[in-house]
């Protein structure tokens, strides 16, 4: 079964094997995974809302892989961290849920800070 | 164990307790994962790659959780998509090493259109 | 009357009497450009398009200091790269016209690619 | 002489001529300038600073038609939402000041909450 660790694992072997570790510095990854989720968006800017939830299946296929970048360099990222981005992933959910109460933040997107 | 199943359940009960589905079209998920991945590199805009990577405790614990929230709206863009992220990042580690042969692209970040 | 220099001027004075100018490496001001590009998104994410033409005073106010940051760190970039950006942006202007002739770009958005 | 005010003025007839009005929401526009800022970014992603200050002159017009996009999208938000440029930079300078005293902000990049 596939795992993030499974996924690092690969992402890290196809970086040596390129010798791109000199590249990878937490600086240059974080710019390339939001360059990634640019590219993403860049999917988005023009549609509709309503749009965007009826992808063509050609549309989605490209959004699929940008999303895929977005996650390797993610991982990427968190290994030369040493980030456990499951537990962080855990431990920030609970800090929202306390930046936004269930009944506070129903039905609007305030800002915490405005709620 | 925890998985991306997990975390995409645990999103998604999140937001429908604050009944934020109307405010969550690919479109809108795609620009927070972005803005995400902005607040992640304001991080590291004016450190050097050197500095990048021994980030302090404090530091580390804030990227940490900027990180978070690029996986939880990577997750949550996901799951509205209906596309499973480790199938699209291993589709997309195959095409990548197609486009970057590793004995062409050893120690270069020349594009693959450069190669 | 204030242009593009008097501003650039300006903005290269603030950063010297700071010293910040050992931080402006292009690469850094691209960052910080990005940053900042994404801060001002951030306002635009939860609304509908149609809000986001109606925005409250107190909301354009904060919008309008991040349009005004863009342009400052756009304006820096600049500086240290040597670009005019009056006579870059004519020249993109034209560009843009061959890419998207009028006639096969009324009412479109399809990427020039794909007219 | 040309100004921000041509710019806008021919980025608005160009607009006008394609019927592009309907697509250019702020949020939409918010969502074009934050891909430009990436596409941008991507030019400098793998370069080390002392790279990104010594750009080939091939690349350099690149990144100077990535910096004409940013300028333009920016002008035609600040059409869409009445905002002048030059005043909100002017203003946004004065409040940069306030955050970042040249005697404290001397020779750091510390954000102005850790000054």
């Amino acid at each position: 079964m596939s795992t993030l660790e499974t996924l690092r694992d690969t992402v890290r072997t196809f970086a040596a094997e390129r010798d791109w570790d000199q590249f990878h510095s937490p600086k240059n990854l974080a710019m390339a995974l939001s360059v990634e989720a640019s590219e993403l968006l860049e999917h988005f800017q023009w549609l509709t809302e309503e749009q965007s939830r009826q992808l063509s299946a050609d549309k989605l296929a490209e959004v699929k892989h940008e999303m895929a970048d977005v996650l390797i360099y993610l991982v990427r990222l968190a290994d030369k961290l040493n980030v456990d981005l499951m537990t962080a992933a855990s431990e920030k959910i609970v800090l929202n849920g306390q930046k936004y109460p269930a009944d506070k933040a129903k039905g609007t997107m305030k800002k915490y800070s405005e709620l």
